[in-house]
């Protein structure tokens, strides 16, 4: 018997409830059945978006949603500032320049926040920045970058600030009428305990000027043709009807926990892993600004890092993730995030442990699992 | 109790080895477990295609696929010739228009096949035409067009031919292949027989050339990185995992089934439908190029066509489908298409004919049921 368990930055578990409503027979999204569900999660969203703006519900992967940001905020020609800490902020970059939008980008060392200062410079330097693109939770590296902070600036320019929150969203706080972030983007397969396929984005006031200007050519992921559907209770094309049922259990159980109660179990998950990382004498990717949804962990010298994950997810069933672009090898990563509960986290540090041991690093056995025990009993 | 019966052109119903797939617990797309479903998926999608190129699964609505087709083929300034003979036909147009190409339209009276001699005199008359863009069966008026024939005349000439089979592809013959067709659009939700959520394309020598060419702006759906993925049994942003573990489920149904097989049977239900609806004495929409995928009817006098699908929906727990746009009201669409059959027709007719009964249109009940039934025993 191998018994498989999941602990990576997306997918992330299903619960059961969702699993069953995936399984439902299926039903036309042109009846009032369906419009029911799509006019509740329209609005539970937006809870969870922390706004009061609408939520627009796309047939695509996250990075479709990105890419939505990117072609109905602005046209070719125009500058935007993108601040990139890794695999994902990267990925702004790229959809920028594919789409002949000049992208300024401030290089942010992987592992690292970014220094606020070095943001208010760019700003101060460069003129006709229409857009400045960040991520909430860069997967790639573990970290959560400072959104707050980021807005704080940013809200004191013409610019509009879009957020990847594809991972973290529903798992680490983001207020994004709070902060004044004017976009925000997300997917299904994170904090929303949801299967990959459907993208998320949310447009503010100022950001909705923008989108009425924008001359970038777009169709499928024209967000006015969405804005007109959704005033209807409808979709421009047909939607992904299984996964948007699945995702009004999945919001009707975030609702149950409470968006407060959720951010502290995932805080909590994350200082317990990384109190069990530390014990192991294993060292934190991202010291200084670790996410509360993933965990990345320096493979130790001497432990070939591909393998851990190899081994742990095909001898043991237990899958995290490894490293990304160039630090494939060199950090592995494990997720809290979504429908994970605490004794996920033990079981996952348990056969870290097991396997850490089999590849020859030295440590005291159980002294990762103690960790983790005794932060979870605080 | 009510208990619901989907006959609708998308989604169809969903078989229940389908519905078991989607209700697996999720696992990662980055794993030896999942590429090698991507790997059998992609495999046995040709047989489908009836081609021996690649097809690429996008994580879209099939809209997604033909925006691809589109924006991969073409550039900016381009000429397309787009056959227009309904909703979905008119969709190609409005994606030309969208990224800055010019189709020429060749406008099909609705319910009609195209003239061939008029196709010739177009491609004749207009030079530099990169690409033709046709609808395998347009679901909006419940056509089939002779897409074989539009082949013939069209890889004479230096364009290619690019088909809409979202509503048709593994429900009526499309041999990509053999009538040298360069562009097969299809989607999740129809003929194989799963929600919506997944687009697929596929694209032949002649047709890459195109794309090496192509100046379109695009990322998310970029056919090189698609390539450069699938290559490698990988998809260059997260999938639809869920989806894509139960098309492996819905391709070996069809495959136990046997593609000349599943068309024979759209035929057979196609006929018994039109049979009835003849019987009940009403007007086929499409008496000439009927698709053996759904068939459209006109509403008869005196009848309230969207009280018609909406009694037999809220009353009786069939759903039908109405007419779009400027059809609405003035037709009803029955599908046959996907996991259908023969007994599920009849459970239709016989609603169809209660209600008919109820508004007040004159025929003999059982007439309908009883010329399918003699059509179905043949």
């Amino acid at each position: 018997m191998k018994k498989n368990y999941l602990l990576t930055p997306g997918p992330t578990p299903l619960p059961p409830e969702v699993c069953e409503a995936l399984s439902r027979p299926i039903i036309h999204h042109r009846t009032p059945q369906f419009q029911a569900v799509l006019k509740e999660v329209s609005e539970s969203l937006k809870d969870m978006f922390q706004t009061k703006n609408d939520v627009f519900i796309l047939t695509a992967s996250g990075t479709g949603a990105m890419e939505a940001a990117v072609v109905n905020l602005l046209s070719w020609g125009d500058k935007a500032l993108v601040i990139e800490g890794g695999k994902f902020g990267e990925r702004w970059t790229e959809l920028c320049e594919a789409y002949g939008i000049k992208p300024i980008v401030i290089k942010v060392e992987w592992g690292k926040d970014l220094d606020p200062d070095m943001l208010k410079q760019y700003l101060e330097k460069e003129s006709a920045i229409k857009a400045v693109f960040a991520t909430l939770c860069e997967t790639s590296t573990g970290v959560t970058f400072d959104i707050r902070k980021i807005a704080e600036i940013v809200k004191e320019t013409p610019a509009v600030l879009a957020i990847d929150a594809i991972s973290g969203l529903g798992a680490i706080d983001l207020k994004m009428d709070e902060w004044g972030v004017d976009v925000v983007v997300s997917g299904s397969q994170k904090g929303f305990m949801l299967p990959p396929g459907l993208g998320f984005i949310s447009v503010s006031k100022k950001a909705w000027k923008l989108v009425e200007e924008s001359q970038c050519p777009k169709y499928y992921f024209d967000l006015k043709e969405a804005k007109k559907a959704l005033d209807k209770t409808d979709t421009p094309f047909t939607p992904a009807i299984g996964l948007v049922i699945a995702l009004d259990t999945a919001l009707k159980m975030m609702h149950g926990e409470g968006i407060e109660n959720i951010f502290k179990r995932h805080r909590k998950l994350a200082e317990a892993t990384r109190a069990a990382m530390v014990a192991l004498g294993l060292e934190l990717f991202a010291p200084d600004a670790a996410s509360d949804a993933v965990t990345a962990v320096k493979v130790p010298r001497g432990v070939d890092g591909e393998k851990l994950v190899k081994v742990m997810r095909d001898d043991y069933g237990v899958t995290i993730a490894g490293g990304q672009s160039e630090m494939k090898g060199k950090i592995f990563r494990i997720a809290h995030m979504g429908y994970i509960g605490e004794f996920d986290i033990i079981l996952g540090i348990s056969c870290l442990e097991k396997v850490l041991k089999k590849l020859g690093y030295n440590f005291e056995l159980g002294a990762g699992v103690k960790a983790a025990q005794e932060t979870l009993l605080k």
